[in-house]
């Protein structure tokens, strides 16, 4: 069932890093992004794919964690990822990407919680560190870092009230609270 | 399966009219989207739902349907979309929504695939045209019309070659031919 995919398909931050996801998974994962669909069918995005110790630490110093929880910098040595899917947008074929970025992140990450693997759609990169980091050309410009493991947070949905906080929160107990705003807030024409 | 999903879940321009989706299906597809990722949680996405013949055709006009296709200007009575949901950028939430709408889309498609429909994704919309029709305020930012309904087109994915034409296009015998790029041309490191 998609919607209990959905359901299950939070943004998790902490993972078992010792969880290795092969390169053949990844591949896979990509795929799906690849049948999604693309504005004007043009097919701008471009993927560099990440899923061993020494190009995932060239690109975890890049990101940047969950702003909301503040004296928390991101996951610690052991709980971070296993895997990175670097979502780039090829200027030489459309400027049009936004909206298939968002598409294919959603693709990739249903897929990876069908496995058993979640993770978390990161725009918020250092992306003139990262270029230099992985060597990428000017040509892509980086759109998008998913990151990828056997998650270890616990995330839970809430409602919130109309024109509520929505920032997230972790308790005193780790476990990671996403106020969502109701369905009847969203739709405002039926 | 979320790859069966994702393989059914194609670019329908042509429907069974006369089936109806009901209000309560297209509720249900927005609580997917609902439930989706979004940048900073900020959830600035809202939606009007369309499902009856008399909104419906205030929308129809203001869409551009398949611009490849020469000489078809979209789908004939009889055979349009059954209904719409309109994704709206709220600008007194975020402006940070491209991503958001991506991923909000796909969640709504795959839910339909989930339920025997299909649709088709259009950014090609007379906006202001839109907004006259269904009384928009200027708060809101028209970004996607989803267009759904029970499929009557046949699509079939094709992988071109590097560099080959990615325009879709329909045969003689109506069945519509979608292009995608080899898997080895999107990954450009791993």
């Amino acid at each position: 069932m998609i919607r209990d995919s959905i359901l299950k398909n939070r943004s998790y931050r902490r993972f078992y890093e010792e969880i290795d996801i092969k390169l053949e998974t990844l591949r896979e994962l990509v795929d799906l992004a690849r049948h999604s669909a693309s504005a004007m069918n043009a097919q701008p995005l471009k993927y560099i794919l990440s899923w061993e110790a020494q190009r995932n630490s060239l690109i975890f110093p890049n990101l940047t964690w969950a702003t909301y929880l503040r004296g928390w910098s991101g996951p610690a040595e052991g709980e971070r990822p296993s895997a990175y899917i670097v979502i780039l947008g090829d200027t030489e074929v459309s400027r049009f990407w936004d909206y298939d970025a968002g598409i294919a992140a959603q693709s990739v990450l249903l897929g990876a919680t069908e496995r058993g693997l979640g993770g978390c759609m990161i725009a918020n990169i250092r992306k003139e560190g990262l270029r230099k980091a992985l060597e990428i050309p000017s040509r892509y410009e980086i759109l998008l870092v998913l990151a990828l493991g056997k998650p270890k947070d616990k995330v839970v949905i809430e409602t919130v009230g109309p024109g509520g906080d929505t920032k997230y929160w972790r308790d005193s107990e780790g476990v990671h609270h996403v106020p969502k705003r109701p369905l009847d807030e969203i739709i405002i024409v039926s």
